[in-house]
């Protein structure tokens, strides 16, 4: 693992001794249960929403593993990506056969120590597990939402956590930690709300996406309002773009993995079993993974959803409103890493790198490391070796 | 320019001086036009495809440069990519708004010069430019092929390419050239009719696709049948899945492009105009241009021509029942030059220079030299200045 210090950032002595890697020893969080909180506003101050739209009510739905302590301090918001939800950890009942996904990382001994912190975990707003969005019903109409629910910026995803942090009675957040899109919303938190979190990791993100990554996620949307059941946009709840949402998730998974893993894991190797789509001489194993992503994400996420989640991660710039990145990264007082994938081509590694740089010239004490890993992007949510050191070096 | 030389390849003593740059300037081909040569088979030995089907006549379109001659030794056949033609230099009349593909290399004084040379290009056999394609008239059913058109492979693009070179003459080709799936033909050609060429360029390609690209191609692959007109591939010619084509060409272009120049081209400024599809929340530029790209393919491009040709990226391996790639390069003969492109991430400089390292190893006269070009894959079409001399140096 390489770490790169610069500027003003913390020094190799601030460094703590860590044990040995103990990523999925300890006993984990056992069996936890999702939970609600239910926001309602006032008529005339309703939930105002950076693109203009406002909510006059919300639910989100989150999980917390271990227990605030009395000075309310020891809590750490842990914040998923595209398409992910608030099951980071444990079980939702002795049968379920999935562990969260963050699993390896939280519980007692591990980096996410439930023994110290108190882990809050909030499904986004707009999205599809259990937090208010397309497939809730308006209370305006009585019918779902639906392709009226407005788009939701990244500043306001991290607004409406802010709103249940003060709920929960949580004065000041230890740590603030996300990938991916996760990460963005960590670094407006920072940003947003410096004086409320004393530390903030960034992993596999930046302070916005670039054109590339764009014109893929306008890829992803083309198939889906190219299904024959998109109707305009008007489709029922179940009824929607399936196979365009599938095609959506395809290309959304290419950029996951890196060309080095692709060919370790896929080569040219023709399809195991039969594919589920027509196919012209034959099949490859990849094409074979990629229809299977695609149906896997269809299964628990709605298009609307991912059309605003893919373009809430489009327009973020940090830089937005707050006249340039450096301007907006001088507010930031919380202890930064920032973590880059060395064969991430979505946020590549350079991308993190400038961040972090730009973070020190702006005068924060942030740090960066990377990742040696061949799996791309979606190595945060892999590579439990190689980031629990890292955890537990932000949280010493 | 990088130039990497290594085993038996050979010496940079070898190197000829080549005068300054001097691409697109002397005079070019002027007015051309396309020819079409027919081919006919015995009904009892059909032309036989590498996927087991069989063509009882085909139609090739080609175009000429140059005059042959006597030794019928100085022609140069050069190959395009996916979706091009076989237009690749000069003007069809006076009023033609744009000069063939490859023009600034073609002509007298110009590094394919014709005053030394016969240059050939043939559009694809299956392709959508004249030569006999899915929007041909099936003579069997006199109505057009459609998705009852074979699918061809790399080898039998090749060996309708030879076809046309016997006809039309030409004793032995003192080049072959093509780029990316050009190339893959180029240097099929190598292998499979050693001593029929003097020379080869492999631009910007390899001996075969790798997981990624398989991967990208299958997602346009997906958009196509997705398209409400595809009809499960039962559609008149022009009624076709135009909006799924378009979006197989944007994710397409995203790969002919690179990270580094879609920053440089358009950064994340929005549209300067309208865009042609529905967006959330505004449009990029690159999301303009995306659409743009798609369109224009439609305007002149079938989606089972498209189908057929990405399949036969994916599905060319040099090694195919050569028993190794070593051993299929072992066949060589002809002198090689393998252009790799520093920002390419379809075919990476390092996939064109193992295939240079195993030509070398496999005993053939082989280099390699890399193009500085942020530009990515499409370089091989727009870096005249740094092609100009490579052409130069290949043919001197």
């Amino acid at each position: 693992m390489e770490m790169a210090t610069a500027g003003r950032q913390r020094q190799a002595t601030r460094s703590v001794e860590v044990p040995p890697v103990t990523a999925g020893t300890g006993s984990g969080v056992g069996i936890v249960a999702p939970q609600t909180m239910h926001f309602t506003f006032p008529e005339a101050a309703p939930f105002r929403l950076t693109f203009g739209e406002a909510l006059p009510a919300f639910d989100l739905v989150y999980e917390t593993y271990g227990t605030l302590n009395a000075a309310s301090d020891n809590a750490i918001l842990l914040i998923h990506a595209l398409t992910g939800d608030a099951h980071a950890a444990g079980r939702h009942d002795a049968a379920d056969p999935k562990a969260g996904w963050w699993e390896p990382m939280i519980g007692p001994g591990r980096p996410l120590d439930t023994d110290n912190y108190f882990i809050v975990c909030v499904n986004a707003l707009g999205g599809c597990a259990g937090s208010t969005g397309p497939c809730s019903i308006d209370p305006a109409t009585g019918r779902a939402w639906g392709q009226t629910f407005p788009l939701i910026a990244v500043q306001d995803l991290v607004r409406a956590q802010r709103l249940l942090i003060d709920r929960l009675g949580i004065r000041r957040l230890a740590a603030v930690i996300g990938g991916s899109l996760g990460g963005m919303q960590a670094l407006e938190w920072a940003v947003r709300f410096p004086v409320l979190l004393g530390r903030v990791a960034i992993i596999a993100a930046a302070g916005r996406l670039d054109p590339q990554g764009i014109a893929l996620n306008e890829v992803g949307r083309r198939a889906i309002m190219l299904d024959p059941r998109w109707h305009g946009g008007d489709y029922a709840p179940g009824e929607g773009p399936d196979e365009g949402l599938a095609v959506a998730r395809m290309v959304g998974t290419v950029t996951y993995h890196s060309k080095e893993s692709m060919a370790m894991r896929f080569g040219r190797r023709p399809a195991r079993r039969p594919v589920s789509r027509p196919t012209l001489g034959g099949a490859f194993d990849v094409e074979g993974y990629l229809h299977h992503h695609g149906d896997a994400l269809v299964a628990r996420f709605d298009a609307h959803s991912y059309l605003r989640q893919t373009r809430a991660m489009d327009l973020y710039d940090v830089a937005e409103g707050r006249g340039s990145e450096g301007w907006a990264l001088r507010s930031v007082r919380a202890r930064v890493l920032t973590v880059g994938i060395r064969s991430d081509w979505l946020f590549t590694p350079q991308h993190v790198r400038d961040l972090n740089e730009a973070l020190v010239a702006a005068g924060a004490d942030s740090a960066y490391h990377e990742l040696d890993s061949p799996h791309g992007h979606d190595a945060f949510l892999k590579e439990w070796a190689m980031l629990d050191p890292l955890l537990r070096q932000l949280l010493a």
